[in-house]
């Protein structure tokens, strides 16, 4: 795979989606290929590309492992429905949150899910489909930021020196990973996704697990889930590059009704970068970031306290976890 | 005790400090008396009210339980020798730091605090000293929080029903229990104590283990140390009621040289509020923000990211702890 990066000023994305969706006719050949879409603007690009090379003989999984967003799998199936592609949804939840349970360190978790993805669920899926190749939305910085060690992406076992065809008994085809964020963007528009899907902030591959500091639980996630929407609802008008809530797992002091409450503690990111490389702590007003908190402390049962990210990445990372 | 309210408007300073000295030297007698001196406006205050009434015959110790902020012991000592009031300074922080080994919870800490400090190291030495009589620093507000079980106080066994004298031996005099921090403010100027201590933000009994989320150990408190140190330094032109860093004990992503690392995180939080009972969180400019986390994350070994506090009071409380 050529690794050579193409800048979105030297982007022809018509002229791409002809050359990948080529690559991908030829490399399937007659054959079947499998992807899974997550909802994000990398694998919907991903989805879309392949059902323009291979029409039926993409099949594209939606695996709901509950962990995901409000309303997402629904509101996913939906959008691609409008488009003509057919997703099929997987109810994985119980699956994923048996292999979650007791697990509190972040890699642990990232791995639990990973293993659950691709060997119990969507590798079962691909053995059964008998499609031998596996479409996937690795973008270039996310090749980077895994050779950097500074995180484990799920989805780059080729960059890692990892035979996907001898630990899954599939092939990757990873057409995007030429490309940073906004070429993809670009990409996905001139595909004809809608702009909720190109213009739409990254979330993370572990979906609402990285959102959570320790267990993750069907309740701790429904406690991120609703700060999440809340989040997205008031920050959607802004220019941010992300954002998001994240669960701690500290308790903290705080009152109602002027009792004591030993209560729960969100905190919120919103970031100004291009890319992900670097990044910086939006400069929200303090009307809106009072307003955040007071919505989440007065919707989301148990928390009392809300804070905002001031910490630039590096030191920091986009996600906590 | 007469625990009606006097209000800053209401209050004459100079009368209430010749009152106040009047009753204590009535109260104690031809006895002695002693007091334990934080160096906080409220023990200031009633360390040079008992010397005005009582001269030689207070006893004034600075307890050193090894969650003071960086230098506090000498600052303190340093300030009222100038004043002519002999500080005895007692180093008691192995006892604390055995007490709160393996503590994680914040009544739980709270309560090895006051155990620790009453029975063990405070009360020893009034036992020794052979004074009946102790003064003490409790004002309006804490006495109203502790009836409503916001929060429990270690200076008002009085108002919670318990009995000083069964408990621990001896009789405490609270002078300052119908004032709140504004008025305290006023009687500690009119005393002559320095605008470094009537100016003084609040600073909370338990000290830096009220800033310390889990296990208060002394590595985690010279974290805090250092970052309340940063933070003090930033915000002390600010015209806030109260600012302080926080030691979290969940661990989040960062990233140094490139590479991963699984780090700490230090809130910050800066308040707004004339006296405690409410406050919101004093909106900062974001070059102030950034300057904080790029100072805290740079000087204090271990801490990848930093956050601001965004919620008001209530529901939250001014601390974490």
């Amino acid at each position: 795979m050529d690794a050579k990066e193409i800048t979105l000023d030297k982007l022809d994305a018509k002229r791409f989606i002809e050359d990948e969706a080529r690559e991908i006719g030829k490399a399937v050949g007659s054959g079947l290929a499998v992807n899974a879409l997550s909802g994000g603007v990398d694998s919907s690009t991903v989805t879309l590309l392949g059902h323009m090379a291979l029409g039926g003989r993409l099949k594209t999984y939606f695996i709901d492992n509950g962990i995901m967003r409000d309303g997402e799998p629904q509101k996913v199936a939906a959008i691609f429905g409008k488009l003509g592609v057919k997703v099929e949804v997987v109810d994985a939840r119980k699956q994923f949150f048996d292999a979650l349970k007791g697990i509190t360190g972040p890699e642990e978790k990232r791995e639990a899910i990973t293993q659950t993805f691709y060997r119990d669920v969507f590798g079962r899926l691909v053995r059964e489909s008998g499609a031998k190749h596996l479409l996937q939305g690795t973008i270039l910085t996310d090749v980077d930021e895994t050779v950097a060690g500074i995180k484990r992406q799920h989805n780059v076992f080729m960059q890692l020196g990892i035979d996907p065809e001898k630990a899954f008994g599939y092939r990757i085809l990873e057409p995007l990973v030429r490309l940073r964020k906004p070429a993809v963007r670009e990409v996905a528009k001139a595909l004809g996704l809608p702009k909720e899907v190109y213009a739409r902030p990254p979330f993370p591959g572990p979906a609402l697990a990285a959102r959570v500091i320790g267990e993750v639980t069907p309740e701790r996630v429904e406690v991120v889930r609703k700060a999440t929407a809340i989040v997205e609802e008031e920050l959607a008008g802004s220019k941010a590059f992300q954002y998001m809530a994240i669960l701690h797992g500290d308790r903290v002091t705080g009152m109602r009704g002027g009792r004591r409450e030993f209560g729960l503690q969100v905190e919120v990111r919103c970031w100004d970068s291009s890319d992900a490389r670097v990044a910086s702590p939006t400069r929200l007003p303090f009307e809106k970031l009072e307003g955040l908190a007071g919505r989440i402390t007065g919707e989301v049962p148990g928390v009392v306290s809300v804070t905002y990210n001031i910490t630039k990445k590096p030191p920091s990372t986009i996600e906590a976890v």
